[in-house]
Order: structure tokens, then C-alpha cells, then sequence
């Protein structure tokens, strides 16, 4: 499971929603203010205090190393587990995570401090089997894995079965961008192409514009502008100030440039 | 005001309980432990956010300023306000601060690093003005304040009023211990002396006192040892083990050594 981010009372937030510690084994920082980082001290001691044992790989900016590694050594406190930091500096996006199933990406944003998003792909999976064909032709179980992978089956008779009758198209991979705190800026735009769902901050509203330069923060608008650019299929918003009353008006004006708006919310969980 | 201890989620306790945050011009950390210091640097960001002018004197061990420099470096924050650190690696009593009212001394503590408490003592404060005394005699507002102070009145007929006679004694002054994390340790009993109240931690029952020496904290008993041989009028028992369902077996084993008892819980307010 991945963690994006970890503001101060993350631990809390996690234990709310009954989140199980020990499944988290990547976090990713996108910057080093504290609404998004003074979280990650508490959490890792409280990895050591579980008795975890699985690695815990932390991806941020540069500096974030010496911060963890400063305040452990004035606890006299050593992780029973292996801690490994990967610290981020460039400025053009790259690949910092992968596996058999995930592909993660930097989106360097443009923020008060050095700042990324983080692009999570997900690789194109196996073909699903076809169960009716398979029962038809009496094929043994030993071929399913190579029918899953795309491959054709010789009967005993010689007859070569092609796998476009054994199986079907995997699932489309989905792929989920999260670009946490940044001015609006189109230089994104390539990077996040025609991803399923995009995060996008807006902080503001439109009518407090004005704000965005000095704080390199958004206005929903500018999100949405990035969503229908990006041509994203959904928009997820978030990181409202909070000199607004109600999160509503925030839909409500992204709605007018972009369709599939969802607001963020206190443990508001989302399934696409 | 003073804060002792800011774990992660100080702010939120303090938001949840209504303290005003300008009133926090001192803060105390007793040791650098995560349950005690992490949200130090959330809390000092905070005071940014609102735009504190005040000054803020931070009380703490040796190395606490580098932490929090380092972090407010990364965010690329300053503070408005003036933030004094006053780091402390002594290993005997001293006095850290002291105005008009009140002095404050570090308790050297026996816990796993650096660690002390810290002993608030008022200061005696001016006697009362007997108001009664005072109109008889047709004594002047301007002479109050010498009244106070302890000074005789002479009248335009020369004749000398003691002091005695115009005012009553001040207010007993009182004090207050706070010993946050340590092993049993009667070092500090005479540092803590006639305390009025006694703060000290009491992570175990005695059931559980093997737990103490490898940890170095201790059980209700022996705070009740240390509040009876301080000869403290109060003891407040706090930092329970969370193995413990319920709270009050801490009272009632502290109850078989020292009278007084009192426990510590979330927002529980004490007067005395």
C-alpha cells in the first residue's frame, strides 16, 4: 500500500479509518511543508513500537533524510526495521518505483520549495482465461498460466488453438496522478496524459485569484483547466483554504470546465 | 503561559480545550522523545500561520534547535516572531527562568536520554490591603502600593501606622513539579521538597514493575514513594501504560503510600 503524503495526526487518521500499519511499506512526500511532512517522524516510531520487521522505503526531497535521521538519533532510537530513503532532486519527471504491477513517476511542480506530484501507472495485467473455451477444448489446467499470458495451445491432435478463443483482454490498467501543492502549470499536462483520475489542489477560488501567484497555490478553475488539458476522466479536488465556509462552490466552478468533478474530503474514499 | 510536553496533535488538544495560542510565550520539553516534543515543530509553524508577534522562548535538550532550524530551513519558513532556544545539558538543578512571579528549576530525571522535569515555583507574592483599615485611617490611594509592599503609613499627624495593622499577609505561595519520564529516583526528592503538587509519571503497576529498569520509567507505587518522601501535599499520576484497560488501579495502588492521589487524563483540568 502506498502513503502520499503525511501531515501532522496522520497516525490518527489511519487509526480512524482502521488502516492496518504494517501494509504500508512506500510513503511518498511530495514537499517538506509541514501540512504535508511533520507526520512521517511520528509515524516511522510508531512502526518501531509495532515491532515491524518489512522494509519501509520513503521517496522526497532532498534534506528529508538528515530531518528523520536527525530526530532518531536524539531519541536514541534505532528502527528494528530497514528504513531507506530515496531523495529527490531533479527537476524533470522520472521514474523512482516499480514492480510487477506499478509504475510511479515524479510531476515536478511548481511550488513555494521543491516540489513533485506523483504519477502511479498501473502495467497492463494478464489475459483473464476463458472459461468456456477452455472447457470445451478440454485443456489441462498446466496451460491456463501460458493462455493467461497470451499464448496459443497444440492439442494432443496437433490443433493449434489460437489464444484469442482461450482468453480474454486483460483489464485496462488504470493510472491515478496526484499533484499535491502548485501554481497552475500546463508543463504537467504531458506527463498526466488521459490519466483516470487526477488530484488536483485548489486552493482557492477564482474570486481569490489574486492569491495564487504570492502562494503558488491554485484556484479550482486552474484544476479543472489541467483535468480537461491533461484529458483526465475524473478530477479529484483538494487543499481548500480554510477561509471558505462550504468545499461545494469548489465543485461547482470546476464543473463549469470540466464534467467528472469529486471533492475530497476527511476519509472520503474513492473507487473508480 | 506555560506549556510542558508537546507531543504530535498538541495543537489539536489545544484547539479541542480552547487555549488561545498567543497565551503560550514559554514552552518546555522535557526530553526528546516523540510523545513529547513532535509536535513542537507543527505547533511553532502554527504560530506563523497566525501571525504571532510575541516572543517565544523554547526550554529543551541540547539539540533540540538544530531539529527544528533544519525543519523550518527545508519548508523555506521564517518566523515573525522571535524564537529563543535555551538548550540544557546540565546534570544538576538549574534555574532556566525566572520574572516579577515565578522561577522554574530543571529536575534532572533518570529515563533512557537527556531528560528533565521541571519545578515552578511562585514567588511570594504583596500582602492584601485591609480596605477596612485603610478607610478608617483615611488613608491616600498612593500609599497602597507601599502598603503592599510592606511599608508603615505615617498621617499628616505624624503619627506611624504599622504595616500590620493596614494589610494582611500575602498568598502562601505554590508550587508545581512536573517529572515526566524517569526510573524510581530519590535524587530529586530534595529538589521537589513541600511541593504542593507533584506531577510523575506512572507507566506500570507494580505487577509489572520488572518492565521498569529496561524502560526506565515506573509504577504508581513508587511515585507515591517519591510524593511521600518530597513530602508533596498532591500527586497527579499520569503517562499510563496503554496495556492497562482502566486507570483507576493507578489511584487506588498510589492511594497505599501517599493520600492525596489525582490522575492525570485527556483535558482533565485541576485546580488547587
Amino acid at each position: 500500500m502506498f502513503l502520499i503524503d503525511c501531515g501532522e495526526g496522520t497516525q490518527v487518521q489511519l487509526r480512524k479509518h482502521k488502516i492496518k500499519f504494517s501494509r504500508i511499506n512506500h510513503i511518498f512526500i511530495s514537499h517538506l511543508h509541514g501540512d504535508h511532512f511533520y507526520g512521517l517522524i511520528g509515524l516511522i516510531s510508531t512502526f518501531m513500537l509495532l515491532n515491524r520487521e518489512n522494509d519501509l522505503h520513503v521517496y522526497g526531497p532532498k534534506g528529508i533524510k538528515e530531518i528523520i535521521l536527525l530526530q532518531l538519533r536524539a531519541s536514541g532510537s534505532f528502527t528494528g526495521y530497514n528504513l531507506y530513503f530515496h531523495e529527490l532532486e531533479s527537476k524533470e519527471s522520472e521514474v523512482i518505483f516499480e514492480d510487477e504491477t506499478v509504475i510511479v513517476k515524479t510531476i515536478p511542480l511548481n511550488h513555494r520549495v521543491y516540489t513533485n506530484g506523483f504519477l502511479f501507472q498501473e502495467k497492463l495485467g494478464k489475459r483473464h482465461l476463458n472459461v468456456e473455451a477452455v472447457a470445451k477444448y478440454k485443456i489441462e489446467k498446466v496451460y491456463f498460466d501460458k493462455i493467461k499470458s497470451g499464448g496459443n495451445v497444440t492439442l494432443d491432435s496437433g490443433e493449434v488453438i489460437p489464444n484469442k478463443l482461450l482468453s480474454f483482454p486483460p483489464d485496462a490498467p488504470m493510472s491515478y496522478a496526484f499533484c499535491s501543492d502548485t501554481l497552475y502549470d500546463e508543463s504537467i499536462v504531458p506527463i498526466i496524459k488521459d490519466v483516470d483520475v487526477l488530484y488536483h489542489e485548489s486552493t482557492f477560488l477564482d474570486s481569490e485569484q489574486q492569491y495564487t501567484e504570492k502562494t503558488k497555490h491554485c484556484t479550482a478553475k486552474e484544476a479543472a483547466k489541467i483535468a480537461k488539458l491533461a484529458n483526465a476522466k475524473n478530477l479529484i479536488l483538494g487543499h481548500y483554504s480554510t477561509r471558505y465556509g462550504s468545499i461545494e462552490p469548489f465543485k461547482t466552478e470546476a464543473e463549469t470546465i470540466f464534467e467528472n468533478v469529486l471533492l475530497a474530503d476527511d476519509g472520503r474514499e474513492f473507487e473508480f
